[in-house]
């Protein structure tokens, strides 16, 4: 027998409320809130909460007891005090994807979800916190089953390689139903703009406005560099598309851009302390497009350019720079660059080979493949020994080639990647899933080193390629694999060590510093100071790169850029680069 | 005699930095850094603490005892317990400009200057929110001087005029040290980027950014309208200058005015909590300008235009509207306007007037001389009954004219301002100091309605046109003087319910609905809503215009505008009228 609101009223509802995770760090407003469209609801063991294939009306938190899911008459996992189900119709609105069976008494909250609708639809703080943790909650946890199924798959289950089939497919739905949530919920988007200085008194706003705020205008008006000193100028980047080649999604224009442009600026403040605004450009032509970029540039200390379609974005990059006293950098070329340099140095030192000596193989020659590849000659490749293939296979002088191709084309009888392949020494893949074919792995030379970078399908499975050869190392564009290339190790770092010194310019020195930095740091200790769970990540065939959420990012590369843009000459303001290390460190030397 | 660090150690120090007020709200860790660049000192009763001329290497809070400042050899003012003095020295780095001496026996905190701005060099916490109280402090302070200055002045005593004009000069000299300060201090300028939703974790940044933020990309690139569910455009303006006509400065520049531009940005999200971001842009042509505005237009929910020259002004606005979908509004224009507007159908009720038998007329015919008399023909000022007139005299159709101005020439033998002054009803000045005349006062009609909106100093002086005339009603641009015509009255809350209700444009319906809202609230009585301290303040000859810190602001306007908007059919998503301004009120009735 079922029971909904079994007595003790509010207090009890609240009570419960206050048992569960889920509102963890709610005021008393905001539980009363979360009270008012939920109900406690009791069920007896055995007995089911809600049907597979039902139309989802409200999202359970279980406060006492066990409970199993169930999805097509097959138990997939069990629940306890603290967890949560249901939430799932609450992203994506689909019907229930599968049953709930009490499996001792239950005591749950019941939240009604045409309620929680309501009350997200008026941005209520409540409801906004509510959904925004059951989603982060929710996401996490997919994240963990996708991880534990992983590590049981090694022995070559069928049964369990379909869980994980059928579990993938399930966390990109709701990956994809929490993604809208998550940018629709409370205020829309993600990015706002705050006042950093005192704006409460007409005291003031007597100096931030009108009449005191004549004095910074005059101040820079007879020395534009004082923009650094009474504006937000020096903090601030802008990162700019034309939406012209987003993500995988290819030309969806400016406004369809925005939500990148907004996660760019997300990511330069949660890992750099970086203010990064976000400018959709509707104009597709090159030219244009850089008259509005020098333009509106006296905004900003630096710009990132983002999503900008190959052949365009080189000469757009290189102009901005030209025209402009400021740092520019096209991010899906040099990010991506760096962190392939990186890992490929310290790939090269593990198996015992010399930059200067390897055969460097491409498939790709967008973007990224062609900035890599100048990347890796500025790191020591030979020119000789580093052959770019695209679509039409080997990019060799006898092709007809766009112009920002032809200094790289190399004279060989070579046509094919499979031809290239045959003894290369790395492959660097940037451009389609499955292009490298175990054939192809077979033929490199010993210990062969592959980036796999094409999203979400590399060139060539890590595990199949495990397989193929015992000797190979591999690095991809995921988060669920080892070795991720992922450019937020490098972007938020390079603008902020380049900002920090007021750098003219960003050159190949400050990027082989940022990618020498990247490399060193995975070769130390995975300790404390790193700041996140190392799961006895230790450097080796395994771990090549750092992750996202080591802290010593930010010291080691910003410093590392800052000391290059002074070497370069390019720094408009020195820095005392211990000093600036310790500062962004956390923990400055008195 | 006077003693420095009197003993009883740091204890006593923190103890002493406790009691003074400066120091409010500082935690423990701020108050050990201030103390470690602080001493104790007790002076004896008769002693001087500084000398006049002197300069200035520390600043002083009085923990205990009474202090008076002594200028030239006379008494100045008293200070007591909980006051501070030589703080000057910190904004303009000047000698000492008073002499100060114990009244009795003085404990101190002296703050080293030297150390107090090596601690600011490097964004010291504490040292950023010392200095910003400091000058907090001391602006309002000399606020209030000033009006009690003021208030004394009316029985035209000599001497205090002395001191009214040396304590104005010194607030001058003050407010411009402490402006540049204030920009500077902490992390220099006045605007940050922040992030709206969870970045903590893995989880939450692949909804942000990949492979989450593809959700939204895709549902935009299908439906642009999408933008304002899932970005930040709906709750974002771009504050656009090409620092043409700058504050009074004029062509200053674009990165020289930045500042204003961020400092309007404060005032949006102040006001409105509206998330405005400058773009200062370096373009003096008018169609290039009008391109660059267009092309960034993707990432905004609306545009202000702020501090562009006329007549360029003009068509740019009326350019960007025509060729964008969203709200456009050049604020030196339309915000004077508007208040303009809303002052004068006050000062017509209030003398008895009907608006459209009135004669006005205008000095100064720029961006917002010519927009506040279209304004206020479109309120019901007859054409016939409309007078500009700018440096040249009357804007007559004889002139040559630029082509902005010809549909305002009027078919007249007047040819000076003092030819159309005589028995006009409504002065508006936004033109130069000292225009208005007494004996031009004395000539217009009964109750004359004046308006001086030059800045700082008015075309006539409100003090000299009560003297003139005890009929006339004055309002200016000053804080100082009652009936401040303010734009931040009006702009933040125009574009918050433009925003709201997702505008296609700003029409003059709204402008309209803009000043009769603000010209009614001034008619209601200043009550607790209101939020701020009245000191008296009712509907009349000195309180024509409401206040800016008047919280109704926002839900009366911003109401008035998205009901305008609706009605003129511009409201791409209309709104419930009285659930949005009970929204606004922040009291929503549930």
């Amino acid at each position: 027998m079922s029971q909904a609101d079994p007595g003790g009223g509010p207090d009890r509802l609240v009570a419960a409320l206050r048992r569960s995770h889920v509102l963890h760090g709610f005021d008393d407003a905001e539980v009363a809130t979360v009270a008012g469209i939920a109900m406690l609801v009791e069920i007896d063991a055995g007995d089911t909460v809600v049907e597979q294939g039902s139309p989802g009306d409200a999202l359970y938190l279980i406060i006492e007891g066990d409970a199993e899911v169930v999805r097509d008459g097959r138990a997939a996992a069990k629940l306890s005090a603290g967890d949560f189900f249901g939430e799932m119709a609450m992203f994506n609105r689909a019907e229930r994807v599968a049953a709930v069976r009490a499996l001792e008494r239950l005591q749950l909250v019941a939240i009604d979800d045409g309620r929680l609708q309501a009350l997200m639809l008026r941005q209520d703080p409540a409801a906004t916190k509510l959904v925004q943790q059951l989603g982060t909650l929710t996401i996490e946890r997919m994240q963990d089953t996708d991880a534990q199924l992983q590590a049981r798959l090694a022995p070559q289950d069928p049964a369990l390689a379909v869980d994980l089939a059928q579990h993938q497919q399930l966390h990109r739905q709701l990956l994809a139903g929490w993604a809208l949530t998550y940018h629709a919920v409370g205020k829309p988007g993600k990015i706002g703009v705050n006042s950093t200085k005192p704006s409460a008194t007409a005291a003031d706003l007597s100096v931030a406005y009108s009449p005191g705020v004549a004095q910074p205008c005059l101040a820079i008006r007879d020395d534009p560099e004082a923009a650094y000193a009474y504006t937000s100028k020096g903090h601030l980047v802008g990162v700019i598309s034309n939406g012209s080649a987003v993500l995988g999604l290819g030309n969806i224009g400016a406004l369809a851009s925005k939500p990148v442009m907004e996660g760019k600026a997300v990511l330069f403040k949660r890992f750099a302390d970086v203010d990064a605004f976000d400018l959709e450009v509707d104009e597709g032509d090159p030219a244009a497009f850089v008259d509005t970029v020098v333009r509106i540039a006296p905004t900003f200390g630096g710009i990132n350019l983002e999503d900008i379609a190959a052949p365009d974005c080189f000469w757009i990059e290189q102009e901005c720079q030209r025209r402009l006293d400021i740092p520019v950098m096209h991010d899906d070329q040099h990010g991506t660059a760096i962190i392939v340099g990186a890992g490929l140095l310290n790939a090269l030192e593990l198996v015992g080979k010399r930059v200067e000596d390897v055969r460097v193989v491409f498939s790709g020659a967008g973007a990224a493949g062609f900035a890599s590849a100048l990347h890796l000659l500025a790191l020591g490749v030979a020119p000789g020994n580093l052959i770019l293939t695209d679509i039409d296979g080997v990019v060799h002088r006898g092709r007809v080639l766009p112009d920002y191709l032809r200094p790289l084309a190399v004279d060989t009888s070579l046509r094919t990647l499979a031809d290239a392949i045959v003894d290369a020494d790395v492959f660097v893949g940037v451009s389609a899933a499955g292009v490298l074919t175990p054939a192809m792995l077979q033929s490199m030379a010993r210990d062969p080193i592959v980036f796999a970078l094409a999203n979400p399908v590399p060139e060539i499975d890590p595990g199949l390629a495990g397989q193929t050869r015992s000797d190979v190392l591999v690095a991809t564009g995921r988060s669920d694999h080892a070795n991720q290339v992922n450019n937020v190790l490098a972007f938020p770092y390079v603008f902020r060590g380049a900002l920090d010194v007021r750098a003219t310019a960003i050159d190949e020195h400050m990027k082989r510093a940022a990618t020498t930095a990247i490399a060193n740091l995975a070769r130390q200790p995975v300790d404390a100071d790193a700041g996140f769970d190392p799961a006895g990540l230790s450097y080796g065939p395994g771990y090549l790169i750092p992750k996202p959420f080591d802290r010593r990012l930010l010291p080691e590369v910003a410093t590392a850029v800052a000391a290059a843009a002074m070497e370069s000459g390019l720094a408009r303001q020195p820095v005392e680069l211990s000093a600036y290390r310790d500062q962004l460190t956390g923990a400055p030397r008195l």
